[in-house]
This record gives C-alpha cells, sequence and structure tokens, in this order.
C-alpha cells in the first residue's frame, strides 16, 4: 500500500466517482490476496479475488462470463455460463501453472467446505491466467498449492497493485504490467452502488499505448531506445547486446514481424492476455451482467490496443446482491434485478474502472529485466518524458 | 462525389495505409447504392452494399456475423452464422422498414434468380437498421419496395457519403451522423489486400466523442449552447424554444436523465446503433473473418463511446475471396486461407477503417433540423471551433 | 376443433401430465390465430402466437431463444438474445414471406400502442417460417398483410392444428406437416404450473420417423409406394408418373441423393426447418428459460430425425411470470424464479410438449397434393398400417 | 478387447456401416489409451484420446467444441473456439482431478516438444470430465500425473470399454457407465471418410432409457428390484439394507425426489455428465466440424435422456485433415473442405457412432458396487430380462 497511483500523477480516466479505495474491493466483501514467487527461476505468482467472506459454494454468487479474444487457458467459464454462479474464489496465474491452482483452489474449498460441514462433490474452481514468459521462466511453472492457499490466507480490502502476485511477470505495451485495480460508484434509485475492476494486465504493443487521450507510444519508444543504450553503456555491454534489444522491442511491434518471419515473433505474441475481473453490489441478473462485463473491453480499448490474436482477452464478473442457496426453498426465490434502462451507468462505469486499473497495473510496477536481459520500464519513470 | 472527407482536414486515424478510394468498394466487385427518402413526412432512405457484380446466391460469399450489442432489428445472421456465408446484397434501412426492405431484396434476388436460371426457393435477405427516428417520422415507415431497387441499381464503387441513404436520418454524437466509409490495405505473403468498411452511424453522446484523441465532446456541447442561443434569436424563436432545444440535448447526454425519470429519456436512448459492413479480398475462413470483424469495435470505441444500452451495435463481414458454389464438385473445394497469426494487420485494419469510417460519416454529413425542431450540426462547421 | 389428436390413437408420448387443452393455450393468456391462404397459386399461411392480452410492448415478457440449427431466416433473435425480452406477439409463415408478415405485425404494435398511448419509436417483430415450397408455389409469396392482422383478429385458445395457418403448406417426414401443440403441468412449489409448445413441422425423412418409440418409416416408405402406384392406377396416369413419384421420394430420402447430384437433390434438402413456441407461467429467468427451450430438440429428435443440414429450427419461448414494465420503477425490480435444482421437470415437460406437438401436427393434417403432383398422405389414414 | 460390444447382443443402432473396429480409432491415427486407478479408496481413473502419432503442437488439428449442457469443468474449450485448433492430446477424468489431469498433460506436451525442439511457451491441455461420486471417493481425487503418463504410453487403436479409465466410476441410466466407442463410415466424393466417437457416460435416469427403439426403463427399475432383495437376501443383509437401495434408486429416478425434497437428491442429479469425443479424417472447417458434433447430442436422446440439469454434456470434435503448422508459410494455406450440402451423411454418422458408443460403454461393463453399498448392474446381465 502506500503506492503512488495513475490518479497521484494527475490522470483521472472517465468521468464518474471512484469508490473509498478506488479498488475492486470497494465492493462490500470482495478481498484480495497475493502470493509472489520470486526466486532464481521463477518471477511469477498467485492472485486471488475472494467474493465475499462466507462459504461462496454454499451461498453462490450470481455470476458471467465474456470471452473477447480466445486465446486464453481460462478454466470455469462454462458453468458459469450455464448456471450464472460463481462458487468458488478466482485465482489468476500464469499459463502453464493452471492446474495446479485449479488443484489447490478446489482443495482449499473441499476444505472450506468440509469445516462448514457443506456437502461437496462437484465444484468449479475458476482459474485464469496470462503468459508470463518473457520475465519468468515459465516452463518451470514455479506456482505451487500452497502459494494459492498462502494468498488466499492474505487476502484483505487493501493490497498491492503492479508487479506482485499474478503480476510478477507480466508485460503491458512493452512496459511492466501487473495487478491494478480501480472501482466506480453508480447511483440508481437514490442509493450508491459499486463497480469495482481487477485486471491482470499483459497485453499490447508499446507504440499503441495511449495515456490520457494521447498516443505516447512512438514516444515511449524512443526514449526506451535512448534508456537502452545508456544501460548498454553503463553495463559495458557492447553496440550488439543493445541493438538486439531495440530489435526486439521493435521486433515485437512492428508489422514486418508480424508476418512470423522473425525469430522470436511467434512466441512473443502469443504471450497476451489480459484478464479482468468485475465485482458489483449492483443486483443484476447474470444476462444483464454480461452486458456491463463487456463494456470493460471498451475500456482496455482506451488505453490503445486492437486485441491482438495473442491478447487472450476474458473477462468474469460477479455481483454480491441476490447471492443463491444450495437448496430450493419452499417458494421461488424472489430475485432483485435493475430495470434495463438504467444499464448505462454501469456501462460507463464498467469501462472507466477497467481503463483506470489497467494504468494503475502499470504505474505501481517498476523496472523488471526480462529473462533474455531485455528491460521492461516502469511507466512511472517514464511518466517525465512522455506526459510533458 | 467531391465531399471532404475527414483527411481533408488533417485527421488520419490509425497508422496503415488507406486503400485507392478510401472505401469499402476499394475491395474488388464491391458496390454501394443509395436511395434517400426525403419529403414531408420522411427523412430517410436506403443503402444496399453489393458484394459483386455476379449473382451473390449462385456463388455465395464467406460470411460472419458479430453482436456487439443486441438491441436491434438486423436479419440473417443466423444463418450467417450457421452456414457461413452471404447470398444476398446487404441492405441498410430504419428500424421500422426492415420488412419492407427485407421483401423488396428477396423479390430482387429472385428476379435475379430467374435471369440467371438459378432455381431458389429459399433465400437470406440481410438487413440491417438504425432508429432515425429523431429525425425522421419513423412511425410513417416511407421506404418503399422501389426506393430498394433503386439503390440497387445505383448502386457504384464512387458512392456519396453522410446525409444520405439510410444514413439521412441518424444522429452521431449528437451531430448529424450518417453513411461513412474508409479502407486500409494489408500487406500478406507479398501481396496487397484490402479491407474496407462502411458504417451508417448513430450512435453515441456528444459528451463522449473523441476526434483524434481528444476529448471534444464538452468543447461541442459548449458550442452547441451558444449557436442554439444564436438560431434562436435568428429565427425569432422565444427563450423557452431555445432552452427547450438546450434541455434536450443534455438531457439526451447528462445522467440524470439516463435514469429514465425524464420523458423523452427512453425513447431517445433507445434509437440508437451502428450498422459496420466490412467486406475484404483476404482469402479468410468465417471464423477468421469473424474475429477480424469484432474489431471493428475498437475502431468504434476510438470515437468515444462505451456502447450503450440503447446502441444496437451489429458488424457484419463478407471475403470476396473462395466463393462457394451452389452444388458440390468432384473434389472437397480447396479454400485459400491465410495464417493465424498473420491476422494482426487485419485485426489493426478493421479497426481503423471502422474509426475513419464514422468520422467520415459525420464529416460529410451537414446540418440537419429534427422533427422537434432540434438542430443537429454537421462535424464540418464544428471543427474550427475543436480543432483549435 | 373436434380434431382427434395423437392421444386419440392411443400415442402419449411422455410420463408427465398434460394440461387441460393439451395445448399452449394451457398457459394462463396466450391465444393462437391461424389465417390460411389457399387458393389456385397459394397454400401457405400465418400463424399467430399472441403472448397474452395485454399490450406486450408495454408490459414486456421474459424470452429466450435458441438456434439448435440455424440454416434459417427467423427475425427478432437478436434482441431476445440480448435484452431477454418479447415485446410483440410471435407470427409463423413461408420463408419468402417473412418481411411482408414483419411489416405487417410492426404495424399491428404500432397501431395497438397507438390505441394504448404508448409511445413507440422502436420495436422488435419475431417471425418465424418454414419453407413450404413443395406444397406452396412460394415464390409467389402469397402472403398479405391483411392475413396477418386477420390471424391475430382470430387468436383464441381453442385453435386448429395441421393442414392451417403457416402449417398449410408443410411437409413432417415425408406426410403432410403443420401446426400442432401440446402441454406438460409443472409441479413445483406446491403449484402447477404449464408449459405449453407449438409447432410448425417441415423437417425430417419419411425413413427415420419414429413413433411411439418404433421407427417406422420403412414401413411408411413401403406402403406409400403401394398407395401411389394404386393412385396411379386409379387415376389413369401411367407407370411413368407413378415411377417418378416414387423416385421423387425416394430420391428425398435416399443416401444416394444426398451427395447433391440428384435434380432435386438440393432444393428439397434445403427446404426444411421447424419453428417451435414454449410458453410457460414459471417463474423463471431468461437464462432458465433458454435452458428449457433446448430440450424441446430431445422432443424433435424422438420422432426420429437427426436434424439435417437444411432443417432450421429455432425455438423462441416465453414466459407470462415477471413481466417487465417500459419504465424503471422507484425499486429495482423483483423478479421471482425458481430454483435451479428444481429444472428438471421443466426440461421433461418440454421435451414431451414438443414430441406431442409435433406428432399432432401430422396427425391433423389430411392428405395433400404437393405442386408437382406428389401427394403427401396424412399421418392418420397410414396409423391402420403402421400400427400394425 | 475380446469384449462383447452391443452389436453382439444384435443391437444395431442406425443404418451406416461401421468401420472395421467399430471405434474412434477407425479413423487413421487416432489411439486410445486408459489408466484406471482401483484400490481401497478410489475407483476413478484417466482415458487419453491421441489425435495423432506425432506432435499436436507443430502440426495441429481443426478443431471444435460444443456445450450441450454446460454444468461441467471441461477446460480448453475457449481456445478452440477461437482459433480452431486443438494442439494436445485430450484427457478424461473425474471432476476433482481436472487440474492435476490438467497439470500432467501440459508437462507430457512440453517434454514432447523438448525433444521436437518445438519451442513451447504456451498450450492449451484439452480436459474433460464425468463426475463419479456414487462409486468413487471422488473427494479423495485419487488421479495422479503419473497416471496422465501412463495412459498416453498405453494408448493404441485396440481399447477396452466399459469400467476402465475415466469410465471406472461412472452410473449410466442407473446402470455401470464407462468408456464407450464406436464409428460409421461416410462415403462422399467415391471416398470412405470415418467418423468416430468415443463416450465417457455417466448420465440419465434408469426409467428414461431406451433400448432399440424400446423403453425398458420401468422393465429395468422392477428387475433390480428384484435383484437388490435376491442379493440383500443372499448377503444376509436386512430388509432394511434391501429396502434403502430400492429407495436410493427410485429417490434417484422418481419425480418426487426431483424437487430437491429428498436427502441425497440434490449431490445425485448434479453428478451426471456425458463427454463426447469425435474424431474425423473428413476435410471440414471448424465450423462445419461443430455442426456435425452438435449431432452426437441426437444420438444421446436416442437412448433416452432428456439432459438433465446436472447432465454437463460437452463435446469436442477434431478432424485430421488440414493440419496446421506453427508457422505461416509463403502463401495462403490451401484447406480442403467438403461442400455444405453433402454434411447430412456426417450429422447421421455422428449421431449413430455417439449412440452406439453410449451403449457400448454400458454393456462392456460389469456390475460395481458403489460406495454405499448401492449395486450398479451391467447391462449385459440385464438383457436377458429386458430384451425378451
Amino acid at each position: 500500500m502506500g503506492q503512488k497511483r495513475i490518479r497521484d500523477y494527475g490522470v483521472i480516466p472517465g468521468r464518474m466517482k471512484s469508490g473509498k479505495r478506488n479498488r475492486i474491493t470497494d465492493v462490500d466483501g470482495v478481498q484480495v490476496g497475493h502470493c509472489t514467487v520470486k526466486n532464481e527461476e521463477n518471477h511469477t505468482g498467485v492472485t486471488v479475488i475472494l467474493p465475499g467472506v462466507d462459504n461462496a459454494f454454499a451461498r453462490k454468487y450470481v455470476a458471467a462470463s465474456y470471452v473477447h479474444n480466445g486465446f486464453g487457458k481460462s478454466c470455469g467459464l462454462i458453468q458459469i455460463d450455464e448456471l450464472g454462479t460463481l462458487e468458488t474464489p478466482i485465482a489468476l496465474t500464469n499459463t502453464l501453472n493452471v492446474g495446479v491452482v485449479w488443484d489447490a483452489l478446489a482443495e482449499y474449498v473441499i476444505r472450506q467446505c468440509e469445516r462448514d460441514q457443506v456437502p461437496v462433490k462437484s465444484l468449479n474452481p475458476v482459474v485464469g491466467e496470462c503468459n508470463d514468459s518473457q520475465i519468468n521462466h515459465i516452463e518451470k511453472r514455479g506456482v505451487r498449492a500452497e502459494h494459492v492457499w498462502e494468498a488466499i490466507e492474505h487476502a484483505r480490502e487493501d493490497f498491492d497493485e503492479g508487479d506482485v502476485g499474478a503480476g510478477a511477470g507480466t508485460i503491458c505495451y512493452g512496459l511492466k504490467g501487473g495487478i491494478g485495480s480501480a472501482s466506480r460508484v453508480v447511483e440508481l434509485y437514490g442509493k450508491e452502488y459499486t463497480i469495482g475492476v481487477l485486471v491482470q494486465s499483459n497485453f499490447g504493443a508499446t507504440k499503441d499505448f495511449v495515456l490520457d487521450g494521447i498516443p505516447v507510444g512512438e514516444r515511449i519508444l524512443q526514449h526506451k531506445e535512448r534508456m537502452d543504450r545508456e544501460a548498454a553503456g553503463r553495463s559495458g555491454r557492447g553496440d550488439g547486446t543493445c541493438e538486439r534489444n531495440g530489435k526486439d522491442e521493435r521486433g515485437r511491434n512492428s508489422e514486418a514481424d508480424e508476418s512470423g518471419s522473425g525469430g522470436m515473433g511467434v512466441s512473443q505474441r502469443d504471450q497476451g492476455s489480459i484478464m479482468t475481473i468485475l465485482a458489483t453490489d449492483l443486483p443484476v441478473s447474470d444476462r444483464q451482467l454480461r452486458r456491463i462485463l463487456r463494456r470493460t473491453a471498451v475500456g482496455i480499448a482506451r488505453t490503445g490496443a486492437y486485441t491482438g490474436h495473442g491478447s487472450g482477452e476474458v473477462m468474469i464478473g460477479f455481483s454480491t446482491a441476490n447471492r443463491i442457496l444450495l437448496k430450493a426453498g419452499e417458494e421461488p426465490q424472489a430475485q432483485s434485478v435493475i430495470h434495463e434502462t438504467l444499464i448505462n451507468r454501469a456501462f460507463q462505469g464498467a469501462a472507466e474502472a477497467a481503463h483506470e486499473a489497467i494504468l494503475n497495473s502499470m504505474v505501481c510496477a517498476g523496472r523488471t529485466v526480462g529473462i533474455d536481459g531485455q528491460v521492461y520500464y516502469g511507466l512511472e519513470e517514464l511518466l517525465p518524458y512522455i506526459m510533458g
């Protein structure tokens, strides 16, 4: 905590009021926990979003998913779509550790249900992922079950952003990405509701980056090249290295390389992704929630990207209103839902919160060196050069 | 033609090269025709997109659709999704004339097939729509079959944009909208392919409008208020009228009114929509085409909107490569498709062309008075005030 | 009325109790009307399903659609899917008259709203269709707006089945098809709810027909050949004609012809379709309704078909519980929904009612001669031969 | 091997010719392997389907998925839907071991790619599941990575069906279910193609079971009750136990219990599922493949079930034609696809093969005792009583 966020630099995406913490945890009951795995081999981790403090399996949440670009390995969406419910925490990690995290999340819920004496024979763990293989030795698959449990244990309302948890190894617009969050207050029916978003940002080419409406990508590319040169000079590395780095970055972004003819091209482009988790206390049906969720893609677009082929963009949302019990009652359940004509403010809130969450994920993350020596700068250190 | 387009004002959306005409008709064979219906009662029309010069029913086009926001009445998408083909021209019109236009389009294809001696017992007319009820007396349903046939007859490669055909009565970001088009050249495999987009723009709140990366909405609102006042003064209309207009516009855009408490609120918000037609000569499968098509939504987002509840956003695309015959041949058909890893440039081209097409639809449309006396300014006349 | 239905022949599909009328109109408020268009040129018509007696646009119905096989031209599904509501009656007709019927339905709702002083600038007519071109000169497009209005005017709770309205020209399993209906009572929460289904049956190859669990297709084919021969003898037509008929039928069904090499093959196979309309008073969400709706496909499968390429199978459902007003109220709306674990009986009811509705559509339809002289027998006259 | 299959008892579902082995492995290159985990605690396992003998990641398969009822936890479908490709073997297991199996499958592919010098930073393991908690102590989660690798190692063209691998603990129509397979030969373009299906059957209520068109459910229920009584007598267990068993079975199937009022009701009903894997050498696009895949649901319906709420029904298909390389070539790839008008035979083949695969899964599985002492009979031992 105590991290400076994008608002602290005078950039305020959108027009709506943010919540108290300007985080997904402004939605009452929601908690977020990280476990960062950093050692010689790994630079990765796990981030969990707990939808509430009680047993999600026993009292399910109205939920929805939306696949904006399905080049991704997220698990659990089929059942969310069919039944409109979430019954476990949501865990985020790297692409190749989805299985391990799924297993640990299942274990956690089974133990929790044993404690709560809730019989469980079937459950639907929800796991999202980004590919962090430019910073993390992803093939080592360094996440273990304990990391998941630790993240759950440490979940709270105030949480770090940037280079932590599942965001430890991610890259966004060629800079260091990570975990970011934001929220918006939606006034309806004379009440204040909240829409909170958390992202794991790992997408975009530098040249496409737009900040505060300004296309700053080219400026960043120029500055990076200069900084790379200086860094190479200082480190005593020769021009060859420096040029390689420069080329890599340009390669990643240039149209020429996107033909797949370049050596690094294919795997690099396939690594992108952004996971977007949306929470709200708005009383909405799963259909309404899906509509709201789709507008987070507008927030992504506002940062400049066009959702590249390799950028798996998956959105998962839940509402803390209208919890659903395991068993049927004596009467049909009364579910409270907003009138469809009022949904626009929720749309706008989702777009704005996603937009700001991405910028927070970047500005809270510091400079990191990739596994091939490539430097991924933090947005913060670049701000003086690009905001001028 | 001879209309000034957005590039003529120095605004060039994106980075990719545009095609020769910078229109959807840069895709070889594609033609566009309008029939504008303007009289005392009506201010509406029809626009048709012919995918090629020969019989589309006899030699079908690979096609895809994508529903970004399904508050709309477009017809023909179910079969496009199931079979991946387009077998008729695409016609655009106003919301309440979809049936008439469907019928006229069916008639046209049946007659065409009679001439070409192609037996036809079933066909899938594709009709899109926007709600033009703020400028057009939509309930008069002024479009007739002859208007459709006239639009087809007049189809050509050079065509007008702005306040014509199906764009006669549409409003975009509170200014006059209409028909717009643009194209991008996609270099792949050492060849130049084209992506062309045509839009019928009828969406967005003024305050959200972004031009050339600059959020110009507030500036426009201020300027409009001043112009409205002046116009009211000149026309001798009293302050009441002037205020009413001012209020209407503010009502349309203000958060307060979106609660549905305002009298005009509901029907106004329901009127939005943007139809997006994409043509390409890229050899792509229907699945690839759908992926490309989805990126036009990024182009829409780049103009500032968040896809409001009432803004039915429907995309329809076709490829002129890999035509499909009515009957099976002696061998499986060889279809040529690009490698998935090369699809990013098509994504980018789709986003850029959609973005520019929307701006063209606005800048080519002149000032128009709505049925309630409300003035819808053309973007062109505002440019001096908002680009400064 | 007074028609003998499949139960009158001892065939009772499924195990659940049927409603009072064993029709879709057992759901309170639902009415069905036909207008049959039979003259020298046409053998077709319109069938309308009114979801209730009041204005559907002013008080919308929870609704869902499901496209089982999208080789069809139904209109209105996009908005049903996005908003989960139905706001007009549903009309069924032949494939090439969808536009005319859409237009007439729009006209009807606009007039109705004028009477009820409900402002309407946008509405979503729902039109389904089957291709009746083997009995009807479909290219004459014989349905007019007045036919739609007449069908609406004549709508009631008791209605004819078989060779009427939109079922006048349809063929099912090579026999005469048409309109059919059935219902099931679903006991939940100590109350009796109803699921009603109406079909426009126009699908299936004779050889696949299964009646009461017995594959009777081959038996029918043999009997038809004999009857065709006798008919040819009586009518003085020569062997050639008789053989032609026999060949046509075999052609339609035989594997050999499905290669498309046969002359009639393509267009015949493309003509199939079944429209399935489901009504219920169960309090369900649109998601739950879609799940229920999908089970009507099981009812179709129980009659033997495998949903051929050309058999557009489209399902549309609505619930009369939880009506939705045009404008937002002071509070979020309380919607009553059944618990998901209780949904199985609704699933079973949907499957059984669809199954029986198809059989009713067939057994209520009498022998009809196609436009090429081909005889389509009624199921009733064949029952003595196939029920053994 | 050497197992008697449903044809050996004179039941031949459908009309089309089956392949040489009448198994999914009739599609050239496809192999199937099992690892059965049976010990004091576990009665479960893994079944893998290898799409071919070479590296699937390096040369991907055209693939499609279809979710018939999404109450399930299958992984990998999002990417299959987006990209239309399969790049790993498919593994089936029990519900709570999806994570472990995902992880082991990832490990296998990473090792395989290391051997083949194919760089891999991202891969999409495909895992399906059924809930076997009535026979298996599912909460013990007894499947380990080695079981997956052993199943892969033992993959071959001839493989066992019934109570093996992922089918060890499954129940179908209240009898013992398991793994089953079948195939059909599709003649097109003068060539013989094959459609092969493999199922993991775990669905259906006894009373709904239809065998050879005959509804045999009630007969089985009566016979089971008698056998349960006899078994209770022989084992010296008292009438109480016997009645309990009888009640359990009735409870599972009776309408009364489906209200969720019964103690066991909820969890039992949630356990169902059927995984359906389809392989073919037909040259089809991913869209065509999805259409074919959907017809396996007709095969399921032909065994009597209506796809209950808890019966997660997920279909995954792949074609061995038109393999897709990692990198783009010099030219667009030529993909060979069948003409859409010829697809009906593939539809029929898919329905028939799925139908027969289910029956094989049942008839190859022997009597098994559940974890609560409940006896699940094999279909074979019941045939004399129900076929008579």
